[in-house]
């Protein structure tokens, strides 16, 4: 029998149809065609062609733009946003437009072309995670900015024009919609009961035990009770933080290792498959919320989305959430 | 520069990109692999392959399930929802989840298996969409179901799983999301200057003029001013109407023929895209609304969408609607 699952936090109903449901392997999918290795932008040796680095990680012998970075952040070529200029509000008619301010950098995660993000040093992948929260802390001066948003694009069909691991963040003069909801579901749920909705949630998950995939001392990874997606996964830290950017060393440490973990587990399982991964944090204006708990949600690229899900806010997901965890947490690596 | 254009109706703020502009033939896109055409269910003379029909328009002297029809409705043979059964409402732990209780039908548009929507009689296509009609004011009888969803998949890359022309419909016990929103963003509009927003939005683009793709006596064919893809299209009742099963007859007809010269424009800009269609109307509970005006989206699949996306509901669009209206306004057909 089909299941009509409600998300918690935004409301959103979601039909766990068993009836259509697969097993791991039935999702097929298409690696990234990679033809430009040798050439490829991201990779050591071929610095001059990126614009100009923001920052890196590098040997402090080297210059910038040179070979010796283990991460490099760079102006994205293609940027969806312009940084020059001002916001500009203004109607046209009954409608309402800005200009497109906001930055739109790249992540390179590593020099090696041959390098998935889970493949790096735990201390690597601990940088990356660092750098993110350097470039949050840096744009969030920036007072023309609501939201730093960071996201990780991997694989053609997840929308990655290039296969060298990378991520990318944009600044943007507005807070997503999709946060948005869920700091009014968080505060809906909080002028209730007084209690953060997404603790709530972690609490229950602990206790049941049917959706975690993994944990560690600081962060949990859960398949949500109401995914949109099959496998849909997130990572939470365990203790309540509304701000990204507030991580500490040694929970950045820890967050490299579940996320490696978590990446690892579904490689594993879903044989490499597109992803793409989120974070969700709070907005620029006001990062300390009672009601919000940052998290990172991970979406493998299974299936194609009919029109009907993009236009109806429906969902239909073929996998109940208990039966991913359980092919995660028992994925041996 | 790029522009930031918040949808008036829900409040979503999308990215017209135009850095990244593409024109129309830019967007590659393959066909529906249709290798079973012989043994296609949805074929004249094969009427045994579907599930016992559930109307037919069909003549008068044949039987059902045999050849005949023009437009035939059979269940889905693997449907999302299940039809018998009680909703039973019920908490687990903090979650809300109900059964997957509902309809699921498909609207086979023609027996002919060459033939596309746009490419049906005039008569025919005005069939289908009273079909439409007709089983939605039956089903609403139905006091589990809260929405009707009427909507089309043609092309493998919009989750059509089989190329003969067919639409779809699911019955519900709930309202879908983004149906929600727009409610609660017609209502706010409506509490505050008592005119309904669409009407509004209607009026303004007539005036204007730059996004308008084709009208006709009682409908109007529009790029919305805050896509979040290239070529969304909006067809609209002119005259206020919540509730798309109170269409009449004459208005059908209308319907009929400029959905089918939108189509045909679409398929002659973007070289016969996959797309998606769906009703967005009023939910069957308070089926008459001041603040709501039923409409139909097309959204033709020409973009990879990438997570970050899905993950915050912010989208980056390539090509500015008044552009798109332009190619469809002056499509030759």
């Amino acid at each position: 029998m089909p299941e009509l699952r409600k998300d918690p936090i935004i409301g959103r109903w979601v039909i766990i149809s068993t009836e259509r449901k697969k097993r791991p392997f039935d999702y097929p999918h298409v690696p990234l065609d990679d033809k430009n290795g040798a050439s490829c932008p991201f990779c050591q040796g071929n610095e001059s062609k990126t614009p100009p680095e923001i920052i890196a990680l590098r040997n402090p012998e080297t210059k910038p733009n040179t070979p010796g970075w283990w991460v490099r952040v760079v102006p994205n070529k293609f940027p969806a946003l312009q940084i020059e200029g001002q916001l500009d509000r203004r109607a046209e008619g009954m409608f309402d437009v800005m200009s497109g301010i906001g930055a739109h950098e790249v992540i390179i995660e590593t020099p090696d072309h041959t390098k998935e993000l889970p493949d790096l040093e735990d201390k690597n992948l601990e940088d990356v995670i660092w750098t993110y929260r350097d470039r949050s802390v840096d744009l969030r001066k920036d007072s023309r900015f609501r939201y730093i948003l960071i996201f990780k694009n991997k694989g053609g069909e997840a929308g990655a024009s290039l296969a060298h691991a990378h991520s990318q963040l944009i600044a943007t003069p507005i807070v997503p919609k999709r946060v948005v909801e869920e700091m009014e579901g968080g505060k809906a749920h909080y002028d209730l009961k007084e209690r953060c909705i997404f603790c709530d949630i972690i609490r229950q998950e602990i206790e049941e035990n049917m959706r975690v995939a993994c944990e560690n001392e600081n962060f949990i990874t859960i398949e949500p009770f109401a995914p949109r997606f099959p496998f849909e996964t997130w990572i939470l830290p365990k203790v309540h933080e509304s701000d990204f950017t507030r991580i500490q060393k040694h929970s950045a440490a820890s967050l490299a290792q579940i996320l490696k973990l978590t990446l690892k587990k579904m490689n594993k399982i879903l044989n490499n498959p597109p992803y793409n991964f989120i974070i969700h944090t709070s907005d620029c204006q006001s990062p300390f919320l009672p009601h919000y708990h940052w998290h990172i949600e991970i979406i493998p690229r299974l299936v194609k989305h009919a029109g009907f899900e993009w236009g109806s806010g429906f969902y239909i997901n073929p996998t109940p959430p208990e039966e991913a965890a359980k092919f995660l947490k028992e994925a041996e690596l």
